[in-house]
């Protein structure tokens, strides 16, 4: 299904509490969140008044909520969406979370003309989901705001909501709901590890690699937008950056973010990199090669290359290989050898292809090629990748993302250009329409 | 979904033969088992008159059932399922397990009275579910047991039933049959990969990853239990418990035991250790420190810290990096080393939590700290992780599992009060109340 | 569900270009792949008027169909499913397909007499495969062939039809469709990539395990056959036969082929080796050893043995073992290796089983046993494991695809007897009927 909201990507889901204890300001943090700009921006702003805030402190964050947004709402850059507090199990939870929203969604209030949607955690199954949608219709209803105007995003953190993503597709658009509302599936799993039961060694949270496929896939069957959960070890910028690669690979390209350090990160991680480089496989190690003077050098000790007479041995880990001459040198390093793209060289790609295109070529031969040093021994490779039609669009995905960042986050547009450069920017926008 | 039955977990799911040929008494596997006590007696035992027995021997398999659990079932400490025949491609067969059911069911035989369910294997769609549900209804009805007392758990052995777990939430419950009787969900790996139609190389079973995880969320959408299958090589403890390692990550806590040592190994499994220890990521291979003196050693030869004018240089595998001080160096290894929390440090942090939680604070830091030795050099090493309500919950199962056994079964309390002291036994069953 | 169609198997799924522009013949490709015979010729050949073809030769692509086939279809060796356009979100599309359908199998063109069936590429909801189904009952009708007559198979390239596949085995045999027609499940990585918006940091395809697994699963629960993509590196035969590996152990034993050197190393990758041999693990290196007069030798330098005192230090990768004597070296290796069998070994141990079996025995030891040599030491290993009929059953999967294929590719009978020896051909074709 065709996705309909405004933004088709989300890079970054980044909550706040609504209200902390014991500040001068309980709105201290929202409202410094409020005024991030640029990469410290988010795509979605969530002021979040479930469990980022304390229960005692949860009708004041409503009103937080309104305060902070109706001053400082027009001016934010992205999207809102508040998180209400919502549970599958509790009647009385729900009940709460419905007054917030109509509290919150009062036009006299001054903040619903800001607020993009709400993000309602712990749905249930299906049922449930329409519970939460069914009071967003009577909010939309009572405070005349278009039926359908709020967006609703779920957080996923039990089996019964993975399960319900899988009846999307047939459940949006039933006359009896207006679930065509929905934009995010996000996971939350810290509770879902709670819900399953899961227990690992030192306490860390599992990686569940099958939820975030059939989020990814929900979201591919339902026009939606997967956004991974939060991932709680601050300090850890490395693996934050290996979870939302491992994210992308699954079509999940959005992730909470805790920290504007987090944003800054996350809105970065699916652009492709400004400057293309070459990694190769140290035996089993994935390793980027050092670019010296347009030569890419390998520095570890995993990998060596001798000369044995007119030919060379290649020693990769414990496994030695004899090679007659360069070629098969070159033969035997390209099965080693990746190329990573930046974002210049994607661009190139595509133009290059459409004007194949346009010239009635149907498919073309990319060319990746490198000089690679290893030890003192120099080796010229060369790979061709043939591109088509389906090449071209599955490749395009960085494309399509870049081009809906720039064209919903202005603020953006000078990181940008700082990042690629002007024109790369501007080749970039034309590219693929 | 509430889970329904006394035991909220099993840990341990024991098949024994109900009938070997060549014996004076074939019953006499059975019979052994019957008398298992404390950490050899499993939380479900299964007389199996299925895969386990010869064909030619079921019926005289059933005849055993009712022999040896009308004798021992009073005494035996823990919950008994014998498992039936069934198929869901063969009526003959089905027609088969039912008569058995009624045989055993009768309360005449004197057995059912220590029966809390019975295992259907081999079962097909949601239909073929419900014949069998329908066979314990009339078997509960025609002996007067109450309907819907006789708990059903099935084994998954095929696609279509891998399929079916996914509408338990939707069909249990349904007016026309008494699927709120379902138990355990069980895996049945063998004659999974023979429907499946999977080869490997040699012949060992594949892993069913996503298997797994599906038993698991469908047991945690519908109020069951998720068991995994047997594992097949019973000289190999140390596989045995990395496939329970990988269950728990899953949600899976459960796992089939083929001998009394398996038992012992899997009813250990899911609760903390007695001692918390750490481990160290030596390039790719998780590693245990040595404690001596309260300082904790790295033996291997894969890490190394050399002092370097002021600083030093850790090596890791090929990688080496270069720190100025101790602060830096804690740092870098703080991204290795993480810790396995024993019983008595789950239940004091959860205990500090409860305790700020009473003072109105609703997230704290806890800290781990150690010193750690690497070659000649020593490093003080700490680490704070936010606890909130969600982190505390989500870390509360093994507590709840330990609490659920402590309730269930008063034979192994010894052997916990041995493993763990009698003070930690005591504050775990208070803690989380 | 029971596999209705002739072929209970499909190892090789190749794909022919129907019209290539720029050729004194456009139908040339076509014309090459029509006569491949033996190991070259792939179970099911993929005339391919879809993506493989221009937009703009697709009309031309269809004659080409007719004319290739008519002339050389009678004689080609395995079964003729042509792949005609189709998507989901567009009805022209759509019409196009049912017009090159429509034409393709009048019988006045010669050519739908040697055609099985149809491959619908980019399908989506059930909803849009009955669309199809619909259109082929009517070119049936129209055309006086049989209703159902002709098999349908799908390309699996977005989210909807990936959740699709769950339903079939329930929309199968409903009166309003032929979907009893269905044949196999494709997986399309390089589109289900494109839509699924999944981004690596290469460009390479994800691996998408799930969708792999969910592919299978159907096949399973359906009665159908579960086909891989393409693997689009085709000098990289390592990483071709890796995946085959992979998917084989998720039941998935098809996988398209783009070259007749695919088709070969596809069409022999599930069958088991014509020697077996055996395997140990290098410290996480899975790694062949090498026979010399009997003895199985280990070459790498990641695993030593040294004689000290009585007994040897074991040595792998960094982990030191002692052991007392040569029993316990060989308990330790016996950790370490696995053993591949050949086809003669399965037939052995299958043959064995049914003897052990016709004499009343349930279950048995088979033995595998080796002498190793690790620098100077050698020792002699033996494992036993337990068949039951269960085992006996899930191992014997390659010997009843091996039968499929032998009964439906005579063109093959020689490269067989060539590879295993007529002799164990014959035993292979009797053993487990």
């Amino acid at each position: 299904m065709e996705r309909k909201h405004a933004r088709k990507f989300v890079r970054t889901f980044f909550t706040s509490p609504t209200a902390v204890e014991g500040e001068d300001d309980s709105a201290k943090m929202m409202r410094s969140a409020a005024q991030l700009r640029g990469m410290q921006a988010p795509d979605v702003w969530v002021p979040d008044n479930e469990d980022a805030t304390a229960p005692n402190m949860r009708d004041e964050g409503a009103q937080n909520i309104i305060d902070v947004i109706s001053e400082h709402g027009e001016d934010f850059p992205a999207e809102i969406h508040p998180r209400i507090v919502w549970h599958r199990d509790s009647p009385d939870t729900r009940h709460q979370g419905f007054k917030h929203l109509m509290e919150i969604a009062d036009p006299e209030n001054g903040a619903i003309q800001h607020i993009d949607g709400f993000v309602i955690p712990e749905v249930g199954d299906i049922d449930d989901w329409k519970k939460a949608d069914e009071f967003l219709t009577i909010v939309e209803n009572e405070h005349d705001l278009g039926e359908g105007s709020l967006a609703m995003s779920v957080i996923v953190e039990c089996g019964a909501s993975e399960l319900a993503m899988e009846e999307l597709r047939t459940e949006i658009g039933r006359p009896s709901n207006n679930l065509e509302r929905l934009f995010m599936l996000v996971n939350g799993e810290v509770d879902y590890t709670k819900s399953m039961r899961a227990i690992t060694p030192t306490g860390e949270l599992p990686p569940w690699p099958e939820l975030r496929h059939n989020t990814s896939r929900a979201a591919d069957a339902a026009g939606l937008i997967a956004v991974d959960g939060p991932y709680d070890d601050i300090r850890d910028v490395e693996g934050y950056r290996e979870r939302m690669t491992d994210n992308q690979a699954k079509g999940q390209l959005g992730i909470w973010s805790l920290t504007p350090g987090q944003v800054v990160e996350a809105n970065k991680s699916p652009l492709p990199p400004a400057a293309g480089y070459w990694l190769i496989d140290a035996a089993g190690d994935e390793v980027e090669l050092d670019e010296e003077d347009g030569v890419w050098a390998y520095k570890g000790d995993r990998i060596s290359v001798e000369e044995s007479g007119d030919g060379y041995v290649l020693t990769v880990g414990t496994d030695e290989t004899e090679v007659a001459d360069d070629d098969e040198l070159a033969q035997e390093l390209l099965d080693l050898v990746s190329y990573v793209p930046s974002m210049n060289d994607i661009v190139d790609s595509m133009e290059e292809f459409e004007a194949a295109k346009e010239a009635g070529k149907g498919a073309i031969a990319m060319t990746q090629a490198a000089t690679v040093r290893i030890g003192d021994v120099e080796v010229d490779i060369s790979r061709d990748r043939m591109w088509d039609e389906a090449t071209y669009q599955a490749l395009q995905t960085p494309i399509t993302l870049f081009q809906d960042v720039y064209d919903n986050r202005p603020d953006q547009h000078d990181d940008l250009a700082e990042l690629y450069s002007e024109d790369v920017v501007e080749r970039a926008m034309e590219v693929g329409n």
